[in-house]
C-alpha cells in the first residue's frame, strides 16, 4: 500500500520534494498558505515528471496522487512522513512544528528542509523533539541525489535513509550539529568570495560562472575536492600534495575575513549582470535547459558507475521487471525515453532505438544466464546483423515497452525479434542475429551447457508463436 | 605548417599543456631537468591520446612531434609559444624568464601557468616583459577547456586567445590582477573552509567529496554559481534572490577569518582518510576514471550545445571533412570512438554504429542542403529502416572512417549505403532506407526542388559503381 508525505511549504524546494515522494509511488498531501503555491507546485511537478523518469532504464512506481489543502491537520494527520520547507526563521518553524505535532501522528518522522539551522535548535520547545530531523536537499530537488542528514547528539534515527534511499536519494549522515551543515559552508564560502570579486570589479557573473563551468565545476561534478587533489598530487598522493600546496594558506588569497555589505548599489550590479547574461531566456527555459544538462551528466556518470550516477544503476538493478511466462514473448525492456535521448525535434533520435534494443538483448542474455561471472569464464554473445524497422515515432518522455521473441537458437547462433511498444502501439521492430564467441579468441564458440540449454527451451516454446509480420525482411522489399 | 610550442617544465601542468599542443598539431619541445619528468611525460600523453581525440566527431589534425631536450635553448629557440610550468615561486619564474628571454625570439608569447601570481609581479626585471603573460590552466589539462588569461596594465596581446581556441581551450580574459586570478580564490575559499570541517572533525574527506559531487558539484558542471541562484529566486530573478538569502552573510558560515594550521596530526588525518575513500584505486585508475567521466559528462553537454560542451560543437563545425568527389562514395565521417562509447569490455557498443551511421546520413542530407533553413521551412528526411552488419570489433581510441553511396533517391525515398572502415578494414556496413516528410504533417511529401536535384545527380552518379556485397541483405540469407 503507498504510503502518504505531508509537505508543508511547496515553494521550489517543498515542490521538489513533492515531486520526488509523488513520483516514488507516495501519496503527497500539500499545505502552503501561499496565493502562488498551487502555480508553483505544478510547474515543478511537470518538470519532475519531463526530467526524473527518464534517468532510469527500468519503470518506475505508479505515481502516487498529489493534492492540495486548506489546512495543515488535513496535510498531516494520515502521513508516514511529514517535510517542512517553510522560510528560513527559527520561530516559524518552530511554531510549525509546535502545530504540526498537535495533529500528526505520533512517532513520525518531522524532517526539515533547512540549509542552516541545527537540530538541536529546531527541536527546542518542540512536542516530541526526537521525530525532528534535517534532511536538507539541494535544488532541484527531484534531480539533485545528495540530501543531508543531521540528528542531534544521541538522536536515534533508522528509518531516515531507507526512506531517502527509496526516493532515489543519497543521504549523507552527519553527527556533528554546525550551522550551514556540510554543503552549504562550502558554498557560502564561494559565494562570499564572488561577491568579492563582483563588488571589486575582478570579474563579472558570467566570467564567475564560467571560471567554475568550464574548470573545476567539471571535476567537482565527478570527483569532487579531495579526490581530485589527490591525483594532482601524483604517486605521492594527498600527503605529496598538502606539502606541495599547503604554503599558499599562509597568502592572502580570500577576502573572507570581511563581509562585502549588499548596498541597493551592488544589488543592482548583479542583477543587471545577471540580466545581461542570461536575461535572453525565460525562467522556465533555464530550468529545462538545467534539467537536460543534469540528466545528460547524471546518465553519463550511471555509464560509468561512478558518484551520482552509481545509485542509479543499483535502483535499476532492484526494479527490472520479471520477462512473464516463457510460451509467450519476454518483456525484456520497459523504460521512460530519457531528455538524452532527443534529437533536434523533441523525438527520440535513430541510435536511441538501438541503444533500447541492445538493452533488451543484454536483458535476454542475462535471462539465459549470460550474467557477470559468465562473462568472467570467457563466453558472451556479439551482434552479427541487426534489422531496424521503424514505425512510429517516440517522444521523450514517453513509456515503452519491448517484448522479445527467440526466432531460433541453436549451436552458436541466437536470432531475436524485438517489438518496441509504446502506449500499445508498435513503434519499432528489431531483427537481431548473434553469435556466440570465446571473449578469449574473440572467435565463435558453442555456449555452456546450461546457456545452451536455457536458449533451445526458449526458442522451442516460442517456435510455437506465430511469426511476426516483417520477420526477415530486407531493406527495399515491398511492404 | 606546424607551428612549435616550448614546454618549460613538464610536471602535471606542463605535461597537459604538451598534449594540448601536440593533439593541435604543433610540434613541442619540452625542457624540464627532474629526473622523472619524461615517464610523467609519458603517463600525460597516453591520457589525453586516449580521451582527448574522442571529443570530438570530427578528425584532429596530424598530430605534431613531441621531443625532449637537455637544453633550455635547445627547447626554446624556434619556439612560436612558450609555455612555463615550473613550481610556484616568484624568482624560480623570474630566473627562469631571464633565461628563456635570452635565448627565444623576440615578440614570442611566454606564458606562465601560475595559479597565484599578476603578471606584473612575473614581468619585473624581464629582458621583454611585454612578451609576459599569466594563462593559466587546470588539471588535467587535456581535458579542462578553462584557461585564465592575465594581462597588466596597458599589455596588448590579441594573439593569445586565437591559439588557445586552437587548441580547444576556452580563454577567460581578465583585465585586473589579482593573486589567485578568479577561480583560484573561489578554490581557495573552499578549499579552507574544507580543511577546518576535517580539522574539526565535522566530516570526513569522503563525505566532504560526496557533499560536491552528488549535489552542487552537478549544478556547477553546467550553469556555475550565479546562474543557479538566478533559477532559485524563481520570477524573481536574481535580485530577489540575493533579498532572500543576502541575510544569510551575517551570519558566521565560515571559519575563513582564521586558518587551519597544517600540523602534522591535520596531514596524517586527511592523507589517512584519502586512503580510506580512495586508495583502492591506483593513481592510474583513478586518473583514467576521471577522464572517463569528464569525457562523458563534456559529451552530454556537447549534445545539449551548452557549456563546456557548446566550443566542442563549433570545433567540429570548422573541422568537418571533404565529402571528395560525387563520383565516388562520398567521405561522410571520420573520427575516434570516444570512451563514452565502450562497452563492458572496451569495444564499441553495439548502439554507437548506429550513432555513428546516423551522424553520416545527417552529414549526407547536410550535402543535400538539408540545413537548419531547410528543416526551419518544414522538410526532413526520417529513416524508416536500417541494416546494420558487424564485420569486425573495434577499440575506444580507434579511428574510423564511412563512406556512403546513394542506391537510390527518387520521389519521397533515398536508400543510402554506409561502409565504416577503421585502418582500411571494413568493419561494418550500415543500409538505411528513408523518407521524406512535411515536418508539420509527419507524414510523407517529395523534397523541395534543389534538394531533389541533388539527391537525384548523386544517386545517377553513384548509379555507376560497383554494387557493394550485403546490399539489400535481409538477416538470415546465407553468407
Amino acid at each position: 500500500m503507498s504510503k502518504t508525505a505531508a509537505i508543508i511549504g511547496s515553494g521550489v524546494i517543498g515542490g521538489g520534494w513533492a515531486a520526488r515522494f509523488a513520483l516514488a509511488g507516495w501519496h503527497v498531501r500539500v499545505f502552503d498558505p501561499a496565493p502562488d503555491a498551487e502555480t508553483q507546485l505544478n510547474r515543478l511537478l511537470t518538470n519532475a515528471r519531463a526530467s526524473l523518469p527518464g534517468l532510469y532504464d527500468t519503470p518506475l512506481p505508479p505515481a502516487g496522487r498529489v493534492s492540495v489543502h486548506d489546512t495543515l491537520a488535513d496535510a498531516v494527520s494520515d502521513a508516514d512522513w511529514i517535510q517542512e520547507s517553510v522560510p528560513e526563521r527559527l520561530e516559524l518553524k518552530r511554531a510549525t512544528y509546535r502545530a504540526v505535532q498537535t495533529v500528526s501522528r505520533p512517532g513520525v518522522t518531522l524532517a526539515s528542509s533547512t540549509s542552516g539551522f541545527t537540530p538541536t535548535e529546531l527541536q527546542h520547545g518542540a512536542l516530541r523533539p526526537d521525530e525532528i530531523i534535517v534532511a536538507h536537499p539541494f535544488n532541484p530537488v527531484y534531480l539533485i541525489p545528495l540530501v543531508e542528514v543531521v540528528t542531534a547528539p544521541g538522536q536515534k534515527d533508522d528509518v531516515t535513509a531507507e526512506v531517502l534511499r527509496s526516493l532515489g536519494m543519497c543521504p549523507l549522515a552527519l553527527t556533528t550539529e554546525i550551522p550551514g551543515h556540510v554543503a552549504d559552508r562550502l558554498l557560502e564560502a564561494v559565494w562570499r568570495e564572488a561577491l568579492w570579486l563582483v563588488n571589486d570589479g575582478i570579474a563579472t557573473t558570467a566570467q564567475i560562472d564560467d571560471a567554475i563551468r568550464l574548470g573545476f565545476g567539471l571535476r567537482w561534478a565527478q570527483m569532487g575536492l579531495f579526490e581530485t587533489y589527490r591525483i594532482a598530487g601524483g604517486p605521492g598522493g594527498m600527503a605529496h600534495f598538502l606539502e606541495q600546496f599547503g604554503p599558499a594558506l599562509s597568502l592572502p588569497w580570500t577576502k573572507l575575513m570581511d563581509v562585502p555589505e549588499l548596498t541597493p548599489d551592488l544589488i543592482a550590479r548583479i542583477a543587471g549582470q545577471s540580466d545581461a547574461q542570461s536575461g535572453h531566456l525565460s525562467l522556465e527555459a533555464l530550468e529545462t535547459q538545467r534539467d537536460a544538462n543534469l540528466v545528460g551528466i547524471l546518465r553519463a556518470l550511471k555509464a560509468e558507475r561512478w558518484g551520482a550516477g552509481a545509485a542509479l544503476t543499483a535502483d535499476d538493478a532492484a526494479r527490472m521487471p520479471a520477462p512473464g511466462a516463457e510460451s509467450a514473448p519476454l518483456l525484456t525492456s520497459a523504460r521512460t525515453v530519457p531528455m538524452d535521448w532527443a534529437d533536434y525535434n523533441g523525438h527520440m533520435t535513430e541510435a536511441r532505438y538501438l541503444h533500447a534494443f541492445g538493452n533488451a538483448t543484454d536483458r535476454f542474455m542475462e535471462l539465459l544466464g549470460v550474467d557477470a561471472d559468465y562473462l568472467a569464464s570467457g563466453g558472451s554473445f556479439f551482434t552479427a546483423e541487426t534489422h531496424i524497422r521503424h514505425l512510429a515515432e517516440l517522444r521523450i518522455g514517453a513509456t515503452l515497452e519491448i517484448r522479445t521473441t527467440c526466432l531460433s537458437g541453436e549451436g552458436k547462433l541466437m536470432h531475436l525479434w524485438h517489438e518496441m511498444r509504446s502506449e500499445g502501439q508498435l513503434v519499432a521492430t528489431g531483427e537481431h542475429m548473434l553469435i556466440h564467441v570465446s571473449l578469449e579468441t574473440r572467435r565463435p564458440a558453442p555456449p555452456a551447457t546450461p546457456v545452451a540449454e536455457n536458449l533451445s527451451r526458449i526458442a522451442r516454446a516460442h517456435a510455437r508463436l506465430a511469426r511476426a509480420q516483417g520477420v526477415g525482411r530486407a531493406i527495399g522489399d515491398p511492404r
